[in-house]
């Protein structure tokens, strides 16, 4: 498993960090979470294959997640490069699919691969309006926005319809489950509806010990099968072996949480909870904590405080004002280094600034 | 005036050559003419100021002409950098509208200024999904388009409304008037809607010549502007002052002409007569011409050709195959010089291929 980070910036997109786009790369595909423009020309620079995405999860609707979707899923397939499934699933914030279908439609895009959109319902989509907390959307903006947005499309020619995904009782989205993953969603406070996601992987099971196998003189065949799936076996001899002692501990599965934009993500705090890696936005830097949480962001400090809330393990910093320079730049106090050591300040174990193209491997944790 | 080549590549955007979008620079404001995603990031590696964008010209709605624009709507004008006019026009085929509408207002993009789409009704736009020729979109999927792409969507609000606008008697589209700039399109044959773009530029009325004035004693004053707007005066002395004598020759204004993805321009050859610079696609070599016509595009010889029938001064080529590296490219056969050589066989005059944030002048012609 590993982590690319595609694109690091906020807001807009520059030609030193692409807008919001970071890869799971698995064994089995590749899952993308969130898409800003550009992205598919960062996917060209990384060493991901683009025909390998399966799965894209968007975290909310601001262009500067979203913009990069229909020109990168024209570009997937194009010119008979191998699409490794003929189907990609989209994971959002209602809204997505209307967005996806209009732009795909009206560019007489016909794509090589069919496509689903499972809008997330966020159940403060009806209130998000009213209670927003950022004045420039005015009321009247927003009302009439919503009349805007609530049109149903009909299907694209590509698109294979899918369920809407609606609250669990505890108030989380079972999102999907695939290529040995759960994920899970929980809402995120922004100025407006956004979410963050959980990935957890399942526990592996433990390897056969081939070697005491064979020293009891069971030879390789079907019977390893057998005791693999944790069957009790009787050899010839008569003796029963006993799987568990054949078989190495189970390993437990990988956990990653990928935020949207947020200046409070309590609401996710009992699903994240001791997660590998927790990759947080980082917009800005402590000093402005209270223009970030007017604009719905988080500060380096804040991203430390809820890593360290969910015991995480590492944190990745991403999505940074486009003022903050990478770490080679020249003057230090210019650089993501001061996020960085502020997010030190409120949790203890690794931080990493991220950066466009940037890879981190996500290992099992040691025995 | 300058044009400023800020996307040269077809198909798809990638490091090297980005999507579809170039930019008049003239002394009132910046005119862009298709916006291909990464064209905002284009725009910040440039000279331009996005500020000075004042209208926005759409060729069709394929995405690398297109998935720019919502980004580039979004970031004009963000954190408060001046706008030169707090309105934006845009231009292009019917469709363009619900596109806009729709991103800006699933992205909640509150813009500070407003916008005007205003539609061009190709008149084959209702024929095209059965006369189309390239048999990639079968008649089913073009009619469950067409369902989709025909909804009217209300105002978004940062918008005003805008009329459509139709062809004249001549089957070209009067665009607009602005800035000293007369604007008019014809339909270009592709696989899909698509115009062309002419741009005449005003006469420009000699300049007064103050050296002849004052050796006849007349001083600069209020009788300056008065010989300036060619008004006879009558001098204290009695002499008449016949203000031709006084004012140099009119110069003639330039005419551009900026293609869509192409091939057959002949819909275009009498408004397009005598440019001073012809932008003409040419995503592929002669070699490739019955390839290159099923898929809608011209060849540098078809470039060539249109060139020379319109008695073009310059010919610039753009929208390359992404196969064609630029010019400093160590092998000069795989450069886009291949097409430099084969459209210089059918057009005399001089041949430029364009590369990302190249700047061609466009002087006034020699007197």
């Amino acid at each position: 498993m590993e982590l690319h980070f595609l694109g690091t910036g906020s807001a807009f997109p520059s030609p030193k960090r692409s807008s919001s786009c970071t890869a799971l790369r698995h064994d089995k595909g590749v899952w993308l979470f969130d898409c800003g423009e550009g992205s598919q020309i960062q996917l060209q620079k990384s060493t991901l294959k683009p025909g390998r995405i399966k799965k894209i999860f968007i975290t909310h609707l601001h262009g500067d997640h979203l913009f990069g979707l229909p020109g990168l899923m024209c570009t997937i397939g194009q010119n008979g490069a191998a699409v490794l499934k003929p189907h990609i699933d989209l994971y959002g914030p209602i809204g997505l699919r209307n967005f996806i279908c209009m732009s795909l439609t009206l560019s007489y895009s016909n794509l090589p691969y069919t496509f689903s959109v499972h809008e997330v319902m966020i159940p403060s989509y009806e209130e998000f309006h009213s209670t927003n907390h950022v004045d420039k959307y005015d009321p009247e903006f927003w009302n009439k926005l919503k009349n805007l947005s609530k049109i149903e499309l009909p299907l694209h020619p590509n698109e294979i319809a899918a369920t809407k995904i609606y609250t669990n009782q505890q108030n989380i989205f079972e999102i999907c489950y695939d290529d040995d993953l759960t994920v899970l969603a929980g809402v995120l406070q922004h100025t407006v509806p956004c979410i963050g996601y959980v990935i957890q992987e399942d526990n592996i099971p433990g390897t056969l010990n081939v070697k005491l196998l064979k020293d009891i003189g069971i030879t390789p065949g079907p019977v390893y099968g057998q005791i693999k799936s944790g069957k009790g076996v009787t050899l010839p001899c008569g003796k029963i072996v006993n799987p568990q002692d054949y078989i190495g501990e189970e390993r437990k599965g990988r956990k990653l949480v990928i935020l949207g934009d947020t200046y409070d993500s309590t609401g996710m705090l009992d699903i994240a909870m001791n997660a590998d890696v927790l990759v947080q936005e980082s917009t800005n830097e402590n000093a402005d904590q209270e223009k970030s949480i007017q604009h719905g962001h988080s500060t380096a400090g804040m991203a430390g405080e809820f890593a360290s809330k969910i015991f995480a393990q590492k944190l990745i910093l991403t999505h940074f004002s486009q003022r903050y320079r990478s770490l080679d730049y020249e003057i230090a106090e210019e650089t993501v280094d001061v996020l960085v050591k502020q997010a030190k300040e409120t949790f203890s174990h690794t931080v990493i600034a991220a950066e466009d193209l940037l890879v981190v491997p996500v290992p099992l944790a040691a025995r």
